[in-house]
């Protein structure tokens, strides 16, 4: 079994070779066919989260580790298990693997919120070994998708942390069908988001980004008006966007570039009531002025990944073809630090993927 | 009639009298009994609202205005109205007057929302004159609460802002019974949300504040674990606080204070999916983390007063002796001042009310 | 002015002339451009609502009245009012018109629910005069909905209540995207639905009628099944209903037709906490089994039309061309009994009008 | 190891001698201390649920099965496991079993509601075999809610099932604290939902019995008003109920009679948006009259249990001495089929329970 590993803190990955490991109890092994790259590994390599003004806390990883969260492949071997509670695969099964897997036992990962674990989370890919390898050892079959009707295995890696991020930040907004949705960032997550927005919504989009090419591809994917903030001056991008909703402030912001700039704009853009979905990592701080939240009715919502409730949704939307992931560029397993570093520099235009 | 009106900006409050008006269409006139006294008028006397770093923005008002968002008192005109639609009080009736009037036709205004306009609102003792004066017009009957069964006016009239965010703050915190709830700052609004929380949800709840006494008035309250927090050190109070919840982070937080150190404080002992409930327009600003929103699935969430349907569940609730509002000084419609003056010198322990 | 009354129970209606009423205080005169004729209509004809097993209750109504719920027009005349509170429309605006005016001030008035008024309600063309006329009064401009871009007002009438009831019965039913919404009758309230549930939840739709024809436009607005119950046994039904939400009942059933059959029909077919959508008044009752509540977590909801705000948001549905009402009707005013016989008969495929 | 065993319909139970099950994987084995005595054992015993209309449908068990859903008990044998994901209890800990296990991957499954499993549930005692013994075995430690600080277990074996289903009943009714309540049977779970309602939702309850120190104990549980339903005419049950709700319906009924006179009467009962919520398997049928659900905008909603994050809330409210369940009779395990007897006869005041 192959597995590229992070050994130490901003060192690039190591390639490790061993057997594969002996599922066990309820275990499952996967073959895997597909592993998504995303930016959070891009932390977990630098070892730390930036909270603004110069502060910083450990990700609390444990190394060495096979990083790696998004995960699809083949069902290869399923623990003997007793007839009263039967796995729900059989081998050759193609899955997608739910990798935000809880203690199992707190508050929340009793309500099927594992991936807001109170307890020791076993997070694939982070605290756990994942999918940066040929193998990956799942705990439970009830963490793995079926994914039998998608044929491509890079279509439904990225759904597990990436399309499923997208999905539930569109739903913490809570949009009525006449209400705004900014979307800012019109990368992976960001077009993902505007098709799920459009067809589970209705709500008109507005679309933030610098990239003509992307804004392009957010018009196509359902955005009914984009604006490259680039090109036009911030008081221009608060009045186009206030005149989208009839003069009033957004009723909802979705922010996918996480960083202070954006998420100062998309507070401030907000109408009564006004929700601002937060999902990245990339850190610093913001300055929220206090008043502004009770005078607004403001709200500012964290949104990290989804439940496994939420990925069979969207795996399902996938199958029925509402949307559709864009994967940009497929890596051999060992050429790992190559996408990674791609994905660093911004160049990435859409999802890019290892293969083993 | 008498009313105590605010003409500049930062200046004493003026007496001017005139004739009561006359109310037409579907007005009502009031006769005051008393009229709260809140931190927002300080607010309204000095023009603008605090953005932090500097910045400040303007409070809208125009001058000269009667200010009073809090009025109990007794009907003594009803305009005369056609009988399809008969007005829902009469001349002698007790009543509390719902203050945060909206346009009436936008969207949050049709969906009971009032206090979130998104049009031009209404708000007495704000944008219209208010109830600094011995008689105030209400546009319509339908934003009066009968509070015939409260004798004591001085307890009804803060129920229109002060009781009525600490009701719609618990509400905001969505606690479940097994929930800790951490209230920070024991004032009249904090003993308010305890009691209410005590009763309608069933959560625990830990007190935050600097004077022994009011936290005694806490424990009264029902507040199961109390902290003076100018007596232990920051790491003690966040190692209390984590200890009443079992070693989790806490579930909610609701900041009267809304300084920055307050909020900051709040924000970093919330746990999964804690709420931060911000209230407070004292102003500054909080350079909150962007990663822990996500890290944690941590909520940002300004509250501004309540709807109708609030206060019309809240003196319910007081009716019923379940609450019940402290106030801890009346006077004289023309010692307006003397009463602000103890209010901005942070000397109230209870609400401070005018009687005309 | 001109208007249809019902006089006695059971009679056509009358033909009365009149000057039309002059508004005062907040009202506003419409000139009535299109009344739309809906089932409800015939029960108030009757006199009385089927409860089943040969009891009847009144309707309630007041005799003579002027029927006509579904009403679209041009403002006419606004009665003078203050300028603190400025009418929203203006003389020569497109509206249609809010007919579930109720109290103004119990409880659910107070919260924006006029149509599920405790109180004494008001509604247009069931408690007051309505639609069947040249012109109505309408007691404030807030029941007033801009159709300024609908052209066609026979568009816009059958929002107020047929429109409505589809868009409240799918949000009753709280679809997921990966959830089955079986909808029961294909006429113009199930084609609406149907459009309605394709575009703002993603969920897939199956659809039972009688009618081949009603069928094929099912489909073509978005139903992903379609049966017609009258060519399979009902056997047949519940496997193919089955079949499509792989092997599970479904998630909820909107019941347009509404007579015991269908009703206990839609019972029988729901999954675990399937929900049970009725909206008609045709009339009956079904034995419910009582412990397939509980085994199930089954629910059955009643939907009685939709707030303001619903109707806020259907519009602009409209407006964006997202949905829209079938018509397949128009009668002069004074054929009203023409068009309510037609109806009575089960010969409308579409919404039939008035055109006074 | 000793085992009460149904093995044949409408037969006693037998007793039936054994070794202790070894458990593996992730099984727990639990000495039993307490099993409560459930109706829903007189169902399965009889074999059928009663759909009324002289239908039947079966309890869908397999002979011969161990009966006992209410089981607090010790960890005797934790199953070797890995150090990865180790179990949340330890030999020796006293617990509650969470008996409502699902198949563990299906939709609700996966979001922590197994209660409502789609697949094939593993209920103890009803589909696996359960606590009428001295020991049973437990899928997963995270079925096992910790119980250390209840002494006495015959005090947290009933909230596994007349508790939960008690809190549950009383969330789905989603109270405000100005409405009212109608609880109908003052018996185990009445009197449980009585001190939960008055706990967590301030709302006021009437309490409808036919025994007078039922309802007796009812208004020491909190019981605002309470009526013998025996001894006043239906008429005068339906004045005094609309009386405590200020001429209004009533906001919401919990029925844990639960046969057709009681619910026919809970749903007359309702006012605007009123719910009905039924728990009872005793069986009929309801002849609900259709055109009442929209006119009420009504709904009858079925529930079942709960999940096991509202049981680790109601063993919470336990140990804070907020309700405190009532046993009145505790029998020898070998002596279940008189316990069974008494409760058919309707002779128990509280729960029954066996201790092995």
């Amino acid at each position: 079994m192959r597995s590229m590993k992070l050994v130490a803190e901003g060192q690039p990955l190591q390639l490790f070779t061993a057997d594969p490991p002996k599922p066990k109890n309820k275990e499952v092994l996967i073959k895997v066919e597909i592993a998504g790259v995303c930016h959070t590994d891009l932390h977990l390599i630098a070892g730390s989260y930036d909270m603004g003004e110069g502060r910083k806390i450990p990700t609390g990883i444990r190394l060495p580790i096979t990083l790696g969260h998004e995960i699809s492949g083949i069902v290869e071997e399923v623990a003997e298990t007793d007839q009263a509670s039967p796995p729900t695969v059989q081998e050759g099964d193609r899955v997608v693997v739910y990798p935000w897997i809880g203690c199992g036992s707190c508050r929340r990962c009793l309500s099927g919120m594992d991936n807001l674990c109170e307890g020791i989370p076993r997070f694939l890919g982070i605290f756990k070994d994942g999918g940066y390898a040929d193998h990956v050892l799942v705990p439970d079959s009830r963490y793995l998708v079926s994914a039998a009707s998608i044929e491509d295995p890079a279509q439904s890696a990225p759904l597990a942390c990436s399309g499923l991020t997208a999905l539930t930040s569109v739903k913490k907004c809570g949009l009525k069908s006449d209400e705004l949705l900014l979307v800012i960032g019109a990368g992976g997550l960001g077009l993902t988001a505007i098709q799920i927005a459009k067809k589970l919504t209705g709500a008109r989009i507005v679309v933030l980004d610098i990239d003509d090419s992307k804004l392009e591809s957010a018009s196509k994917a359902g955005a009914d008006h984009v604006i490259n903030s680039a090109k036009v001056s911030e008081k221009d991008v608060v009045s186009q966007v206030r005149a989208a909703n009839s003069g009033r402030g957004v009723d909802a912001v979705i922010d996918f570039v996480g960083i202070p700039s954006t998420s100062s704009l998309g507070f401030r853009l907000l109408g009564r009531e006004g929700k601002l979905v937060l999902v990245g990592l990339v850190g610093g701080s913001v300055p929220f002025p206090l008043p502004l939240f009770p005078l607004r009715g403001a709200q500012v919502i964290g949104n990290f990944t989804g439940t496994i409730r939420d990925l069979v949704e969207l795996v399902e939307l996938v199958k029925r073809g509402v949307i559709s992931p864009v994967v940009s560029g497929v890596y051999p397993l060992e050429e790992a630090d190559a996408a990674l570093q791609k994905l660093r520099r911004g160049e990435a235009k859409g999802r890019l993927v290892l293969r083993p």
